[in-house]
């Protein structure tokens, strides 16, 4: 054991002790007296078999006493010199539970817990094979019938959906899938990913063509396979398709293209599911135990058939299917919404030298510019600096987990003050056009619009100073009220002409992915995901705590949803792939 | 600057800085004079613009004395604390010339100068873009006539080699060109190279089909994207294919496939070259400033043909033609060879229960157990337990580069005794078949035949144990005298019946491919590649002093040969890129 003797490892060190302590006594109500009245215990799957965050002395005490019997956490160890950060001293420390391993992260405020995050990280017997447990690729000596690796990985393609079932199916092979069945794969559950496209990368490669990620690559790795350190900073949409299917190859996943699910029932008898999937062309029905939407961070998308759609002469879309504006060139193009797609689309006609490009605003917008967003807000954890400090993306992952949802919009609030001020000129241009601005309800503005709605922001990168300019015109405060052969004509009366109208109004919630593929009722008993319950508009209560059913036990059993961005997904990909591991082992999972 | 206070490291600081001081005085004499009698100065690129090791106090002062006015190499600074080894002080360090910046290893003995490696690791002005110099992927802000990534990335493609001749153009996409072209891509030098498979990895892919790398995954890696850390021990060969072709991808690398070069010739007047290149059924003239040659560790084939035949009624073909010994099922084999190649050949035919196997043996074989070589020999530098010390693979590489080959036979002497003792009752065994091996003229074992002749050795992987339990059948000291319809008349006289007769002969010295593709007299003026002037057998002097011929300017302008395995293609690709940057770069590059 590494010992730290500096005053502040020291008071970290001996606080976990006198928690151990009381957790080894079983006693739930000791334990949470360590804390001070507002504290929050974060826990990844490490106790609770879930993703939950409780809060104060009592509810602390309510989650360790219906917990600790069986997960009996033990071995609290820091694991680097703990630190002070404003009033609170900051610990790194790992743990052990009877079923696995864990790190963590503390903060103590006057020798008080303010806030603690426990992490599963593996399960005791059931570790990922690396380094020195890496497979061999051969066994040595000869061998009659040899099977080659070749052999074996061409056979387990062959076999797996067909006469052999996967213990996991996953629906849709974006980043999500990917990141979740290569966990799968080290852990060694079968599992099968699904994707509707014809090869590996293609959500990415048929979006619009300008289209890059607009997070930077610190914050974008997949696990195990980092990117080199020449990847450019905003990753090009081809480029991170290129990425994504070679890393299926060399992850060796079970990868299914043009292949589609149709429909799922769930066997209450065997707790299996029964899922149709159309393969290019022929119809199987599969039998996985678990079932999980891995389809993106939405729903279907969000359509809109305004009154007089069909008499409108032009093309109309929703923004999903937006491929280039070089159909449009010398043309009227309106847009509807302001937000993400809106502006990308906007960008885009305005590029390909439409006649006239219009946004149609109907609420405020988040507009950060992409450098204040990378100066302000990623660089302390996600970038080239933070690496060089050995923040590497792990340690920034845990990082963000160790701040509970209830603190974090208090936390934003001063990012966006410094935004604010950096952005004034170009907020004020935009404003100057009409263009509505806000930095969220709370002032805590982009990430937790993100995390409560996913929507009502833009990460500037270039349109908004062509909003600013006038080169791409804006009716604000208005929806389409009905649209003639020519026009659209707005809710504030005033008329638009276009040739085309593409619909960025988003997408429908995620769980109505389930409504169309299991039924409304498994959709309705669910409910909707994302959004924590922060009470503002778009993510009502009651307070969650956490984003709600991502990554964790439903309501439907054997059922999972796992998506969100490329930190989201690769992230949680682990603790989702941990609950379906400790489940295929046949380990007890009692779920607080 | 870092100071490393101890007093190893504080010898080590004084002594370079002594060094430094001679070297600005342009004192090679003074400087010289710091060494030992017995001295040793690798370097590689840094002041000699050559790939040299000097010897003796003379030798080094001769190499400084011209290469010290342009070099001008100062700055010299520890970069972690020195550390004993044996009678050795050993230090890392950095250092700077006019033209780049470096680093080297030092070895310090009683006070002076024992072995001194300078490597070039960057030219000024011209670094690879990587970290914070990285490409951003796109240009914020709204561009008309904005050309994509993809669209630049596909315009690159369609020109180079078309409308934009290549600076550099590479014979070979397997390990090697395919390094070096990764090398030449961050630094921006136009490379395009020409494979003759369908796919990236087809080299390794199109092997017999039981084919693993013989070598440990962390001596395997490529540079920048380094195998994930469940790659296993020992990858399969079709593994190792996919894993190229993805990085060809994903490096953006200039790769044809389906494409041969036919022939080149060089334009003394114009300094390019004029190379005749099939593609897809098509020809084409290139005008690259230089050629590489990429062909593998090795020239075309050794073919042998005995006397009579083509009287013999079965199948013969030489082992690189090879594939399965499924056809050969019930049938007497004959492998003409014992070293790597006809051990896995001749397993082949076992695994697939051909009715005889008879290895024809000339002379004797160093066999080695991977077990003992991964554990003795590479463990110390090229495995987990080093990497976890912090011996990641690029310091692998600089401490294996650091050992002058003068010295190397004595280093690797008691790692042979080593393995002798532990793998004496296998090699007993052997010997009771007569089976005959040997550790090399000098007991200096695999690694140095590999090194002097790139034959003669066999890693085993399964085979022996085979051979000596009399699975496979031995014809030690013997050779092919004739064929017959349907036998092998070997020298001694006897005669082995045979359906099918593999040539594993190896491979004609690597210059053989500058005569089929430039000219005989090209081929002529340059010699032989490979070996150091041992004076072994299959190695004759002069003494070198370095690997002949690789990866080092040639009597041949502009030629270059690339090569070795995937330690040797991934190290040595570094200086074969800079030496062409540089000259891309218009610099002087005055070859010591």
């Amino acid at each position: 054991m590494t010992v730290h003797p500096d005053p502040d490892s020291l008071e970290a060190a001996a606080w976990l002790a006198t928690l151990e302590a009381a957790l080894s006594r079983q006693d739930a109500t000791a334990a949470a007296r360590l804390f001070g009245e507002e504290c929050y215990w974060r826990d990844l799957v490490a106790l609770t078999w879930n993703i939950r965050t409780v809060e104060g002395r009592d509810g602390l005490a309510d989650m360790l006493r219906a917990t600790l019997p069986r997960a009996q956490p033990r071995g609290f160890t820091l694991t680097e010199p703990a630190s002070r950060n404003g009033d609170a001293l900051e610990a790194w420390f790992r743990f052990e539970t009877d079923a696995g391993r864990g790190t963590g992260h503390l903060r103590l405020r006057n020798g008080l817990g303010y806030t603690i995050l426990t992490t599963l990280q593996e399960l005791k017997g059931h570790e990922e094979k690396s380094g020195v447990t890496r497979e061999r690729g051969l066994e040595h000596g000869a061998q009659r019938g040899r099977r080659t690796w070749t052999d074996l990985r061409r056979a387990e393609q062959a076999e797996l959906g067909i006469s052999r079932q996967p213990y996991v199916l996953i629906i849709g092979g974006g980043q999500g899938g990917i990141a979740l069945g290569a966990r799968l794969k080290r852990l060694g559950v079968p599992a099968l990913i699904i994707e509707k496209n014809a090869r590996a990368g293609d959500s990415w490669r048929n979006r619009y063509r300008s289209l890059v990620l607009h997070d930077p690559v610190w914050y974008d790795h997949l696990p195990y396979i980092p990117f080199p350190d020449h990847w450019p900073v905003f990753t090009p949409k081809d480029k991170m398709g290129d990425w994504l299917e070679a890393y299926v190859t060399l992850m060796e996943l079970n990868y299914w293209t043009s292949a589609e699910v149709t429909g799922a029932r769930f066997d209450e008898a065997s707790q299996d599911w029964s899922v149709e999937v159309t393969r290019q062309g022929q119809t199987l029905t599969l039998r996985p135990r678990h079932l999980v939407f891995a389809t993106g961070s939405y729903g279907p998308p969000r359509e809109l058939r305004p009154p007089g759609a069909e008499t409108f002469a032009g093309v109309q879309y929703h923004s999903s299917k937006h491929v280039s504006g070089e159909p449009f060139r010398g043309k009227r193009c309106v847009v509807v919404g302001a937000n993400s797609s809106a502006h990308d689309v906007c960008a885009d006609f305005w590029e390909h030298e439409a006649a006239e490009v219009t946004m149609i605003q109907r609420t405020p917008t988040t507009v950060v510019r992409s450098e204040s967003l990378m100066e302000i807000a990623f660089a302390p954890i996600y970038s080239q600096e933070a690496a060089a400090k050995g923040i590497d993306v792990d340690k920034a992952d845990m990082i963000f987990a160790s701040v509970p949802f209830r603190l974090m919009a208090d936390l934003q609030r001063p990012v966006y003050a410094e935004i604010a001020a950096r952005d004034a000129d170009l907020i004020g241009r935009l404003n100057a056009q009409g263009f509505m601005t806000d930095y969220g309800p709370d002032g805590s503005g982009l990430m937790m619009k993100a995390l409560r709605t996913g929507s009502g922001y833009y990460l500037d990168v270039g349109c908004s100073d062509i909003i600013a300019s006038g080169g791409i015109k804006v009716k604000p405060r208005a929806e389409i009220a009905r649209l003639t052969g020519d026009a659209a004509i707005l809710t504030d009366g005033s008329e638009v002409k276009a040739d085309v109208i593409v619909y960025a109004t988003g997408y429908l919630p995620m769980n109505e992915w389930v409504a169309k593929i299991v039924s409304r009722e498994a959709a309705d008993l669910i409910g909707p995901n994302w959004g924590y319950g922060s009470g503002t508009r778009g993510d009502p209560g009651p307070w969650e705590g956490e984003l709600r059913n991502m990554w964790k036990p439903l309501r439907h059993p054997n059922l999972w949803f796992h998506g969100g961005n490329l930190h989201l997904s690769r992230f949680n990909s682990k603790f989702v792939a941990l609950q379906l591991k400790a489940r295929f082992e046949g380990m007890e999972t009692p779920v607080y």
